[in-house]
């Protein structure tokens, strides 16, 4: 069940606009047409981008008819980023291996320069 | 163009496959049939799945003509995580509310019951 949640969050993200809408919602609650004014896009056209982000539970809609605003839901977030948890260690490693590479370099330069005449 | 990129990692990390094929790579390398075995899946539909996440810049594959071993390419996984790390804040910020908003109604649930005759 993870596994299905995990990939809707992640096909939810793959698109920049979903994530300028969530960009947008981390500073605060917005109206769809709040939401559509930064972009070029119609009314519909954003909210099917809603539909999207809502259907993976990452924003939530309010109830009132007149504004239903919306609201990011942080929850799907934290399980992605609880994913990539394994891998952090993986690409540290790999950046500790090029810096200790780099510094090996380094060092031998600056031997050779000290051995001219 | 970071947005593109972007794009790209999320849809390739969006099917359950192609995550397990990315954790059993971050214990090591392996070839294609190595990958292929856990899963109920024919050579081509691993074959498919590593085009994505190769494309994606998620994996490289070795230059021997004979095995070609697939490695894990954290670089993505980072630009995912650093992308992530703006809505951490967020997600605290909710959890602290509700720890404090608990920790409230556990003290009130304390104090009806001390006034208790």
């Amino acid at each position: 069940m993870t596994d299905d949640y995990l990939s809707t969050t992640f096909a939810a993200l793959a698109d920049p606009t979903r994530r300028a809408i969530l960009a947008r919602l981390a500073s605060g609650e917005a109206s769809v047409t709040e939401l559509a004014a930064p972009f070029e896009m119609s009314l519909p056209a954003v909210s099917k981008h809603l539909k999207v982000l809502e259907r993976a539970g990452l924003i939530s809609r309010g109830r009132d008819a007149q504004w239903r605003p919306c609201r990011l839901e942080p929850g799907p977030l934290k399980e992605a980023d609880d994913w990539l948890e394994t891998y952090r260690r993986v690409w540290e490693q790999r950046f500790d291996r090029l810096r200790d590479y780099l510094r090996e370099v380094q060092k031998e330069e600056e031997s050779d320069d000290s051995s001219k005449p």
